[in-house]
């Protein structure tokens, strides 16, 4: 065998390699070994460092996780997903809600510290090319994924591309005024979709409905020993499951918010799919139905349009780990071509 | 000189020949031939064919200008920039709301009637690639421009391109619910953008403000001799840079709404520079200084992020007209380029 052909063949098994992806949360720092059809050969797990930790704090954790995931198995790059806004050149966390993150360079830190070719991505983003690649939104190339979690996060494929916007902070649709004068939100201001239509929303509203003392969330506080305050989204997903009609209407509501937030992104963007994914699209049909029955009714032009599909997202909470790690793998292929163009194999 | 290279010589001259914008307004129909430069070297005006009239009727009226137009000088392609839905293949016209169509095949009924290359774009859209090409939008590859005119209409510019989504019909933006329960809109919902934001808005907030008697209109009625329904956005804006207080306070109001619809579309979208059009937007800082004060204390993530300018479009109203025929003259060219490498100059 030539050389060159044995070089061609090492760089071949080398791009064979798992790829690393890590989705940073508000509570888990969750990682996982990828290989080339996503699936994960491998996990890691952290609790996510408290936002009054230093960022090096952080950057520890991580690499943790990456050692402990290498030890099983070299990987060929390194995937980070992180809730919050990554700049436009994908190097830096330009602000994280939930950590101490203000303009912190992590790619290069991390590149540093691991040795590995790394990228930094929204986790939405993250999750919205799993989807692409390997679950709900394969064969559909312009797509907007919306996750309910506590918040919501978004984001856009274009004709098979993820579109970060000039600074690199597109999708941010949890904070679009729906409401004017509406519930107050975390980011300073009020009425924001995600008050309506998250994880967030869904608590606050089934708290609410039995502080209130409403026979119809009596067989919820049931379920809580009467302690309204110790609600949470899955036991309100169990209960709406088991029929409960109170967490039923609750999950109508919060559908209702979803449709109409997302006539509106289609009267923006007019995808040919909606991915929705997150902790509150568990409840599924329950959620989804009467978003479609609200978008329906609130898209602009109906009649007159091609509509896009609603469905739920099929990855689950791995979807941005996994995302991150295709898109590390692909970084790392296409900077392997430069190389061996140029040549230097 | 070979007859090959007379025959590009030839294409070269054809090339330089003007393109006609059509702009088919809810009561004008503007056309003018534009050369390279994007300017208006003559043009050509009908009245917008009432919607009670058949399609074939509006064709005629195109016709009409395209011919009078041709007198004046032969052109390379005829554009068409219209208010309404233009679908993803840009040959029909899904729906127009001043018009009478509905799924209209109106490129290749008007190929056939003026033996020129035809394309159809969405009005906000040509404004925006005019703006692009020449005027405001120099220089900015990632644009977001919103028109203000009776209603609202939008265009988004991602890398130098036009964006117009899966079905052709993205940038919808007056048609985003910013209030819930709010105002009724023309698309059959309520609480859509346009209904704060918009020549229409401005007109119903003038009129509302007089017929209430209040004392700070008064010299907004003494301008229209007591009868508050003759009050019109025109007379609002000659008004207000008069420094009329009632009709300044009638722009913060506009401008407000305008701000906080612009930043609702920087969480989306996340562009370099906003470009403000439409007749609204003649009222200049009147305008836009509370649209960028509003924009500033509502846009998410405010202080972590770099900001999107807010500035003034610069063609006025004939930027839809030179849009659609810089459009046309854009893929004339592609067509020719095409049609030459294949041997068929």
């Amino acid at each position: 065998m030539s050389e060159r052909r044995a070089e061609g063949q090492r760089t071949l098994q080398s791009l064979q390699r798992p790829a690393i992806g890590v989705d940073i949360g508000g509570t888990k720092v969750a990682a996982g070994l990828v290989d080339t059809d996503g699936r994960v050969l491998q996990r890691a797990r952290r609790e996510t460092p408290h936002r009054s930790k230093s960022p090096q704090v952080v950057e520890d954790t991580i690499a943790e996780v990456i050692s402990e995931l290498r030890d099983y198995r070299e990987a060929i790059a390194v995937g980070i997903g992180a809730a919050g806004f990554v700049d436009a050149t994908q190097s830096s966390v330009l602000f994280a809600p939930h950590l101490s993150w203000r303009h912190e360079p992590l790619r290069d830190a991390m590149r540093r510290r691991v040795g590995l070719p790394v990228v930094v991505e929204n986790d939405a983003n993250a999750a919205l090319w799993a989807e692409w690649r390997f679950g709900a939104a394969q064969g559909e190339d312009n797509v907007v994924c919306v996750n309910l979690g506590t918040g919501i996060g978004g984001g856009v494929l274009i004709n098979g591309e993820l579109y970060r916007g000039r600074y690199g902070v597109a999708g941010e649709f949890g904070h679009m005024q729906v409401v004017a004068g509406g519930h107050r939100c975390e980011c300073g201001n009020r009425g924001c979709w995600e008050q309506y239509a998250s994880g967030n929303a869904l608590v606050r509203e089934a708290r609410e409905l039995a502080a209130a003392g409403s026979p119809v969330a009596h067989n919820l506080l049931v379920r809580v020993d009467g302690g309204a305050s110790r609600l949470t989204g899955p036991l309100d997903t169990d209960a709406a499951k088991d029929g409960d009609p109170a967490a039923t209407e609750l999950f109508e509501d919060i559908g209702r918010w979803l449709g109409i937030g997302l006539a509106n992104l289609a009267a923006a963007f007019d995808p040919g799919l909606f991915v929705i994914g997150g902790g509150v699209s568990e409840a599924g049909e329950l959620l989804l139905n009467p978003a479609r029955e609200a978008f329906r009714r609130q898209l602009t032009g109906r009649g007159f349009r091609p509509e896009a599909r609603i469905i739920r997202a099929q990855l689950g909470n791995e979807a941005g780990l996994i995302g991150a790690a295709d898109l590390a793998r692909d970084r790392a292929r296409i900077f392997r071509r430069r190389r061996s163009r140029s040549g230097r194999l």
